[in-house]
This record gives structure tokens, C-alpha cells and sequence, in this order.
């Protein structure tokens, strides 16, 4: 079941009407004043504001849909994106979320006319009520990552990074559940160097690296929302293993900062999430080699703009 | 005295190591639901937020700098991109700016160390103190719009949008002083067709194609700071009346629309001069033919989000 570039082709032409082809941004060693030259990916563009449409259109547009329509839990951007793929597809989707998820993903996916439900403390929670809940509606089930569908639609990412910046030699990417990652590493195959990025406070990857398998690791700090998955998932571990070069932490103090930067020198409104990758090079947690060519994905913009802009 | 492609293009050579090469993101026509497909060029990710360092760097590489530094006088925008260009080549800058020019363009200036002045009620009237400072300190003038370096630096985001986008038929471009739309219709002299828009409270271009002459027009509404030139350059004139297509007017209500589109689609934070170019398609005062591929550039980024999220 371990993915490759073959299907993540296949999910790029799937998708292609669906989703936002998301431009990149190339900053000069001086600019950022991080002392690297960086090409930032600005997914955090895409659709629903974030990168899950991908995989959520390419497993919905994989199978038959019925009128049950589909279910999903979620910290808020995975919901969003089934939300908006539902609408543009005409059928029903019901998101469970934690009920800390935060009002403005909450609002994104009611605007698409999801029906939402929030439960539990945590996306653990709240997935098992989701699955409680399909049992009985038959709705199809959309997961947030563990799925070889969503990890081809999020490599669709590294693809079309490799296309826009061929000469990139590391690529730093946020690790929530791993979808976004394993996709993309499973597009790289060692072909850059995919770093992953987590806060302190949710080292679901990094601790799963170092125990040879998902365990189960902390969820807490201010990007739980989008990267508290408490586990990373089963399919995309391999992948991991196989070709992720490095797995590094930042506090929050970084992500705020990254966050901070990503406002004052760009304008634009990056969540704690979307800002983690960047935080790495801010806090020296990944330092590149003095040759490397780095890139950055920015991958989720659903946050309070006044949490960035006066933090 | 009319700048041509081949002063845009120098001018490009000569800024390039100082600007960014801005993004373009191309939407469907469902996309942002206005019944058009558009490639945005997002200049609003420019340094300093606006399009303006294109110019200022383009004049302030071209002549000889003294100890005594620039002065320009400015709505905001123009302010913060000298400051900024004066900071990167080392030398001083002092800028004036009507005492309604909002406080976080003021505070951008200030940001990168210039001297801010802030004085009378339009742009006019500070370009007139300014000029009476000049005569004291003998500061360089960076004008605003009215120079050929600022017009061919200014016009690099045109050639910037050509060969990013080759298939564009029609560029929607808000006109102030004229800068921007001058270098633009420059570069592309007829090659696609350059669409003015300015909001109705501020139509100086519009007035000025109807009279045969620039001439003092109103200057109010919610794009003011940005697009609120009495009177278009007289450099610019003749260029627009050779290369620009048409000069459509739109109404706050549409320019508020658009940035809280912007704002909703793409979480993007587009000033109100940012916007002005979209808004001609919201409220259809620009309708374009059906086999029409249309760019819209989205040229600054310098305003509260807060206004635009509770608009």
C-alpha cells in the first residue's frame, strides 16, 4: 500500500480542475534575514486555506459517492476541505470536530454547508465519534491522512514543487498526521532531502522515528489544531522511514516568531501550523548546508489575523 | 521623454538583486464566482507591500547619492518603498505624508528608519512641503509617479506579467498617479490591453482622457491614501492616451467587496488600492469579451486587516 510517484501523478490530473495550482514566492538570503535563501510554496493560497482539498478531492473523486454523502473528523482544516470538496461535488458531509477547534474553522466549514459537530478533546475524539456515527449513516469515511488516497493527493504538493523549483536540494514540510509529508516524500524519494518540522509540543513523527513505529506522543502547544495528530498514521510511516531525512522540533516561541515574520514581510497571514516549517530555520533547529537550495512550505492560513499581528 | 520597453527592461536588470519577482496565481472562472477566469499577479508581496520599491530602487540606482539622502513626499505606500530602498543602499530618508495617511503606513516608514513628516490635508500639500525642505537639505526627490525612472521601474511588473502570462489579453490596473498604469501600458503598448480603474472618488485619469490633459480632479472615498493623486503625471499622460484601452470607475461599495473576496478566497490582506483593479469586475463596469484571458494585478497589501475582516 506504500504510495509512489506514479499514483501521486495520477492524483495531480484528478484534482487538477478542483484545486489551486499555489504559486511560489523566492526570497534572497537577506530578505527574510534567516540567512538562507528560501522558495517558499504558498499552499497556505489553496482552497478552503489550506492544502487537504488535495487529498480530500482525490479520495472522493476515487470513489462512488452515495447520498449518505461522506464524514470526517478533523482539528478544522481537513473539514473545511471536505466541506468545500463536498459542495463542488453536490453531496452531503458532516466534520467532527474537538471542541477547541478554533471559531473561524469552525465558521470556514458551516460556510460551505457542512453539517458540524464539535466533540471531544481532542482529533482522537472526535474521530472515534465520527466513526460511531458513520456506522449507523454510511457515510463514506474521509480520513484526514491515513489513507493512500490523501497521501497522493498531498504529494501532488511535492510535485508540482519539484516542477516549479527543480533545483531545490531540502524541502521543509510541518508534520501533523503525516499526510502532507508522506505524500510529499513519497514524491521526493530521495530525490531532495524532506525535512519535517513539529512543535515540541506534538512530536508525533519524531517520536515515531526514534521507536521504529507510530506511538503515541503528546498533543499541546499553539499549533495542535492543524498538527495535533496523537499518532502519525500507518501509511505513511514507511514512507518515513524510507525518505524522510530528518525530523526536527521547534517551541511555539519559533512558530510565533515565523508566524510574526511571515506577516511583517509579506503580509500574509500564515496559521501556527502553516509556520512551523519556516520556525525551523528561524530557531536553528534545521540548519542547511552552506550549498543547499531550501524550500519552505507555508500550508495553512486559518487563523485570526489579530493572534499574528499582535502576538 | 516617453519611456519605452527598453528602459523597463534595464530597469529591471537594474533592480533586480532589490525586488522580489512577484507571483502570479491563476483562478478559474468558478473561482472567485465573478463569471471570469483571472491570473492575479500578487504584487501585494512585494517589499514593503506595495509595488512601489520597483521605482524607487529604479531612480535611486540610477543617479548619484549624496550624504544628504532622498526625500519624497507620499500617500503612504510610495513613503514606505523609499524609506526601504534608502535603508538598503545606506542613505537617509525623510518623508512626508498628509496628516490622514492611516497609522500603520506610517509606522512602516518609520519601521525602516526613516524621518516622517506629516503634514497637510492631501498628498499635494505634502509634496509642496517637501519640495520646501528639498530646497534646505538638499536631499534627492524620489517622486512618486512623475519621473521616467519611477514610470520604467514601475513598468517592470508589466514585463513581469508578460512573460509569466503570455496568453493575457486585458491587465487591470488601479491608477493613482499614474506610475503604475504608466509603466504597465508602457511595456505592454498594445500588446494586451491595459484597463485603468480608479474608484469614482478619485478618477484623475479618467478626467484627464476626457479633457485631453491632465487636469485637478476630486480625491476622496476609501482608496484615497493609496490612489489619491490630484492630477496624473504628465509624463504618464501621453503613454496612457497612446496604450490605455479604456478607464473604468468603480464605487467604494465594489472595492470593499473585493477585499473582502480577496480576503475570503485567498486569505490575502488587499488595501483598498489593492483591490480597486478586481472590484471593476465585481461590479462589471470593465465587462470582459468572452475569449478575453484577463490579468488583474492586486498592487498592495498595506492596511488593518481588521478593516477588511469586519467590512
Amino acid at each position: 500500500m506504500m504510495i509512489g510517484r506514479k499514483d501521486i501523478a495520477a492524483a495531480a490530473i484528478r484534482i487538477a480542475g478542483f484545486v489551486r495550482h499555489t504559486p511560489l514566492l523566492r526570497l534572497s538570503a537577506p530578505d527574510l534575514g534567516i540567512g538562507t535563501a528560501v522558495t517558499l510554496k504558498l499552499e497556505l493560497l489553496q482552497h478552503a486555506g489550506s492544502f487537504k482539498p488535495r487529498g480530500a478531492f482525490n479520495h472522493m473523486l476515487s470513489v462512488n459517492l452515495s447520498k449518505a454523502g461522506v464524514i470526517a473528523a478533523s482539528g478544522g482544516n481537513h473539514g473545511a476541505a471536505v466541506a468545500y470538496a463536498a459542495r463542488a461535488l453536490g453531496v452531503r458531509a458532516e466534520i467532527f470536530v474537538p471542541t477547541g477547534t478554533p471559531a473561524m474553522k469552525v465558521a470556514r466549514i458551516t460556510s460551505y454547508g457542512a453539517r458540524v459537530v464539535q466533540i471531544g478533546a481532542t482529533y482522537a475524539e472526535a474521530l472515534a465519534a465520527s466513526r460511531e456515527c458513520q456506522s449507523k449513516t454510511g457515510a463514506r469515511e474521509v480520513h484526514a491522512y491515513d489513507h493512500p488516497d490523501v497521501l497522493a493527493g498531498q504529494g501532488t504538493v511535492g510535485r508540482e514543487l519539484e516542477h516549479g523549483a527543480p533545483e531545490l536540494t531540502h524541502v521543509l514540510v510541518a508534520t501533523g498526521g503525516g499526510g502532507l509529508i508522506g505524500g510529499i516524500a513519497a514524491w521526493y524519494a530521495g530525490g531532495a532531502q524532506v525535512i519535517s518540522v513539529e512543535p515540541e509540543g506534538c512530536p508525533a513523527l519524531h517520536d515515531a522515528l526514534r521507536a521504529g513505529r507510530p506511538v503515541e506522543a503528546p498533543v499541546g502547544g499553539m499549533a495542535a489544531d492543524s498538527l495535533g495528530a496523537r499518532q502519525v498514521g500507518t501509511l505513511m510511516f514507511p514512507i518515513a522511514q524510507a525518505h524522510v531525512a530528518a525530523a526536527v522540533l521547534v517551541p511555539d516561541s519559533a512558530i510565533a516568531a515565523a508566524q510574526r515574520l511571515i506577516w511583517d514581510r509579506l503580509r500574509l497571514v500564515a496559521e501556527p501550523g502553516g509556520a512551523t516549517a519556516l520556525a525551523a530555520l528561524l530557531c536553528g533547529s534545521f540548519r542547511p548546508p552552506e550549498d543547499a537550495r531550501v524550500g519552505v512550505l507555508v500550508c495553512g492560513a486559518n487563523t485570526d489575523p489579530a493572534k499574528v499581528i499582535e502576538a
